[in-house]
């Protein structure tokens, strides 16, 4: 009877969790990232993380056959290495993430890029289960891509899926990465908040700030977004209505490049809209479209926050056949 | 000893060739596509072309093996029909191509996209042939692309491919095709010349149309576009560095969403302009590139204008061995 774990690292939180051979979560635990230590306390925590949710999960320590990480950053399994992980601290350069991990977990540790893990979650386990072919689309601080054609993960050199630096305004806004005209541009969470910041500073009304100080948050979380809606903000309704189209904008080139079966919206700010986004996002997308006589399916991603976690299980099972022969 | 034909239906012409097993050119024709008369008189004047070039190989009548056609439209090579090919004269609808080329060719004959198939020849014989994966580009009187992963052209459902339709500027010029900032409002030739011929209306000047008279040509040809250039042209210049802009900025999106290995730059346009203009698209691309450390190469088309038709001749190759099974 096979356990494996699963941790989706993230800038702001590290998901743990525990499932059975069949990818069903038994438990689960959600730490902070840590703002300072650097690669080692990241480490740390995340074994915290993995430890309690295997508590949870009634699996004693050692008692995991393999476990799979995302991780943001730039994620070479076969050297157990991740580089570059700018969404975490001090983590320019390349740090042996698999040494620390397998020697506090005893157990095997396979690493993947998040975006990877969680596109693959929603491939084989969520709502794209009955498709061959996969956008996988995850809308919150930027905006990720994976791409799945004919049932396997397509990684290109490694770089693939940066469906958030795809181009959807030529001579458009700068973006975080530095270029101009991206799609997260005006779509990723982090982008718009420096654009409502700046707008806010000129005089433009907003509740935007003051919810965000009302709850504590450090950052204008997507549940922050959410909240203006409901209050009718008209900053919150505009950036959303300009990050909608950048992603119906995207996503129609890229399905225009690969006709794929299915695109998935997922994300902390995709999962936060839901449904009714989703639609908008479909509607967004269908005069870029250029098969538009049949047009993919959009649809929610249905493991929700865990998802990322759940999809880096699949990759310990992986490891754990690996490992075993 | 086997011989392959291969036939590239075009909007403007027919081109057909005669190859060894090698796929070598033993022969070829190139004869005007009939502008009227409908599928029935363009299936007799690709039968035509295919026998004069049969001829120049020294094959007599029922000498081919198997013959290959790469045409423009929805084709299905399972039915052997193509449809809606709106570049060719009354080709609305669905009509059945294979049946009357084989009974007067008296050889098997496989259809296939006339852009996938310059894809597969520039990967499998011409300038990709190093690589594992692909972006072709077609710069012509549209822009045609294709995409090959792991050695295996990726056809979607159907459409893949349509890179001249990402988008390039949101809220942008309008498409030939009807949608807005696509890549082909700037970059293809027919919507180049409906941008010169405004312009040229309400008075810049231009040699364009008056060397377009002085060639007897009913279009601005590829070869008209590379005189103005010559002449300085001052608008032919500024709306090829839009053109190459476009180019640039599409190629970048699609790289950043599969970061294959290779581009190749083929097409009416791209083959006139050669070189200088592959290393200009190659610079527009780089602001746009995300994984801009480790750019793909981008290279010109190889097998120039024959490059579709040489395509043709792998399907008919594969066509062979289907029907020798």
């Amino acid at each position: 009877m096979a356990r494996y774990g699963g941790i989706d690292l993230g800038g702001t939180k590290i998901q743990a969790v525990v499932t059975d051979e069949d990818h069903e979560v038994l438990g689960s635990s959600r730490h902070p990232t840590p703002t300072s230590g650097g690669p080692p306390e990241v480490a740390a925590a995340m074994v915290a993380a993995l430890q309690e949710a295997a508590e949870g999960a009634g699996v004693g320590t050692g008692g995991l056959t393999a476990v799979g990480v995302g991780s943001p950053g730039a994620v070479d399994d076969e050297a157990g290495t991740v580089t570059n992980a700018g969404n975490l601290p001090d983590w320019a350069g390349t740090f042996d993430l698999r040494a620390p991990l397998e020697a506090a977990l005893d157990a095997p540790v396979g690493l993947s890029n998040d975006v990877n893990a969680a596109t693959q979650a929603e491939f084989e386990l969520g709502a794209a289960k009955p498709y061959r072919s996969l956008l996988g689309v995850f809308w919150g601080t930027g905006v990720g891509g994976g791409v799945v054609l004919d049932g396997k993960l397509w990684e290109g050199r490694g770089a693939a899926g940066e469906i958030g630096h795809m181009v959807v305004k030529r001579d458009g806004r700068k973006c975080p990465c530095g270029r101009i005209g991206c799609m997260e541009a005006y779509a990723g969470r982090g982008a718009m908040e420096i654009h409502a910041r700046e707008r806010a500073d000129s005089g433009e009304k907003t509740v935007l700030f003051q919810l965000m100080k009302e709850k504590g948050k450090p950052r204008l979380a997507s549940g922050i977004w959410a909240k203006a809606l409901e209050h009718d903000d008209k900053l919150a309704h505009h950036l959303i209505d300009k990050a909608v189209e950048a992603i119906g904008v995207g996503v129609a080139s890229a399905l225009n490049l690969l006709d794929v079966e299915a695109v998935v919206i997922g994300g902390g700010l995709g999962l936060r809209l839901g449904e009714p986004y989703v639609e908008r996002i479909r509607e967004a997308m269908m005069p870029h479209l250029f098969a538009d006589h049949h047009p993919p399916e959009v649809l929610l991603a249905s493991l929700g926050d865990l998802g990322g976690a759940v999809g880096a299980t699949l990759l310990a099972a992986e490891r754990a056949s690996l490992t075993a022969r």
